[in-house]
């Protein structure tokens, strides 16, 4: 590859740490299952308990309360459940409350049946619409199950950012269960399982910087669970079967532990998104921001032009060296209208871009970016009125 | 660690492979998701693909029928549902036949409710009952469901081979649906998921030198095919969920393809399995090596010594520097009696110690076993008839 590129696509999946790939390396040469009791299952079972100590702290939560999954997607399967469990007694989940925009395997509904799962609207800025979430758990029948309310706490096309503290307290008002999916939020803004409200966190390891193939449920208490999805031997106490993916496990832990300590340092600063951002201005005055008039990610953008399609934009940056997204990257090779877009309101199909940064993206890669856009841009105007499609 | 150890549980967890090592390394190179469309993703995805023709070739099936899980374990617990679906058809399944000395993932029975799971005996070399299990297909009412029949090629615990070919064509005789976990034969015995007249096998990386976190469902066709178990976006078509876990397939995908090469070049001798077992017997005669009237994988010994538990023999085993199990390692740190053996009649609760190698395994590895062994008789005999716990 002679082309100079630059991979602003962050979201979709973070470039490895160089610690967790080390981290990785080291655990790849760990022979032992970690549920074996010689010397070399304990050694195995080390590496797997540090890295649960890191997980845990980035999110402020004990280590035994956090449980390894193959990823984001099995834990929103595993916890989006009606079926939970405290000790051998089962506690039902009747009903299942998600906001329009979010991630696909939330939006799923795990396994509630459809006609168990509420969506709940966001405003034009992507944010959840507080009051209709109150009315719905004010209306939720106790006698059936307990209510469940899932929320993004960053949402992995705008960066959106719900106020989960609130929504929290409000879910705790009525006696609901909260998980929060906070795959994308993880790493970039303070997140305290505690002062959230929330008694599950969804995480995954590739998009904190770790390897791909690991998540995490965490849990505010063990006390009540979801039924397990993965079954079969004990792992995990009894919460998730099957030997543990130990050097993915192990990356996990190292990607977490760097994103504490720059979170520590003060995290994630403005600066890339704010070029980004005047730079996509100044060259094309019709373009739209989305959520930008509400707190987000410090490194995420999504926004569209006018008249282009976002596939279409997105297949010329590719050439043209630069690595974003249409949408989100979660089914192969698909790229449809964005779900998060029609939920705030911007059905028309046009789609949006998103650029997702790293603090260790360059100048230099901000400046391919902005001049692939300005070409993109000057051959759309070039052709006005012909449609996008033809670029 | 100054001691001389030896390795002796492949069947828990194998060596990695250096070429598996290596495929991982350089996948986490790779930043890009292999769905997303852009240069990165695609290169992402060339190594997916990859490692599914490779995974496929070691069975004989299609690549396109390989679906990647985290694991054998969620394969299993995927496969084993009541709910299958052939395109937007359901199709349901109404029982579950396993044999009693399944791996515990199988014999948890995934999605059955326990009154749906019927456990077929095996005899006292472990070999699964044809005949009981006939009359159960036969009294099976198809007005409710198809019937589902898991059988392992290879026990876990024992390496003993069942009949996987006879119980497939009786099987279909009977319309029923045939999951063969292939966990502990796959890369040991030829395997051909069409000759063995399988629906679908399970397969697991780090059983075969592999890393750890990541297996397989191989399907014999994808016509029909149990609903996903984690859901969200379109990955493996629909069949199982989530950013795929590219650095463990591509170590999968590499490691299948030495398993397959070595099975082309002869498969793996009896040379130090019968050395193993010449030397159990010259050392202690009153020693029960199971499964030794029939077919075994060549890799395996399950055996006790009289008046000694195996948790106690094993830990004295992992002193002298030698990692073997007692039973399967399946649950952390859990050493039970083993359900195999009783299931084959041997339910006294003495337990067996499992000795698993690989065609590497040196001749000093297995002189370091029998020296420890030697000592640990000698050790038992002078202290009889004291209970073994004290030895």
């Amino acid at each position: 590859m002679a082309q100079k590129r630059a991979y602003l696509d962050y979201n979709a999946s973070a470039p490895l740490l160089a610690v967790a790939r080390d981290a990785v390396v080291d655990a790849l040469a760990q022979t032992g299952n970690p549920s074996s009791v010689h010397w070399e299952g304990r050694a195995a079972k080390a590496i797997l308990e540090r890295a649960r100590r890191d997980v845990a702290a980035l999110v402020n939560a004990k280590p035994d309360h956090v449980f390894f999954t193959s990823g984001a997607t099995e834990a929103a399967s595993t916890l989006l459940t009606p079926h939970y469990v405290m000790g051998r007694a089962s506690v039902r989940l009747s009903r299942l409350y998600v906001s329009a925009s979010e991630h696909p395997c939330v939006l799923a509904g795990g396994q509630f049946a459809a006609g168990q799962i509420e969506t709940v609207p966001v405003d034009r800025n992507g944010l959840l619409d507080l009051e209709r979430l109150r009315v719905l758990l004010a209306a939720h029948d106790k006698g059936e199950g307990l209510p469940l309310v899932a929320v993004q706490a960053a949402n992995n096309e705008t960066g959106v950012l719900q106020p989960i503290d609130e929504i929290g307290r409000l879910v705790k008002a009525f006696g609901g269960f909260f998980v929060v999916d906070a795959v994308q939020a993880a790493g970039r803004i303070p997140l305290d399982i505690a002062t959230a409200c929330a008694d599950y966190l969804i995480l995954s390891s590739h998009k904190i910087g770790g390897p791909k193939g690991v998540g995490a449920i965490v849990a505010v208490s063990d006390l009540v669970m979801p039924r397990a999805l993965v079954r079969g031997g004990g792992q995990e106490k009894g919460h998730r079967a099957g030997t543990e993916a130990l050097p993915v496990i192990a990356g996990f832990g190292a990607a977490a532990r760097v994103a504490r300590e720059q979170l520590l340092a003060g995290g994630w600063g403005l600066a890339n998104r704010q070029r980004i951002e005047d730079g996509i201005r100044a060259i094309a005055a019709d373009a739209v921001i989305y959520g930008d008039a509400v707190e987000r990610l410090a490194n995420t953008t999504f926004f569209s032009l006018a008249d282009m399609k976002a596939e279409t934009v997105q297949i010329a940056f590719d050439l043209a060296g630069i690595a974003l997204s249409a949408g989100s990257a979660c089914s192969s090779g698909k790229v449809g209208p964005s779900h998060v877009l029609a939920a705030m309101g911007f059905g028309d199909g046009t789609g949006g871009l998103r650029v997702s940064t790293t603090p260790d993206t360059t100048q230099e890669e901000i400046a391919l970016f902005l001049d692939a856009l300005t070409k993109i841009v000057a051959r759309r105007d070039r052709t006005k009125p012909v449609s996008a499609d033809a670029a």
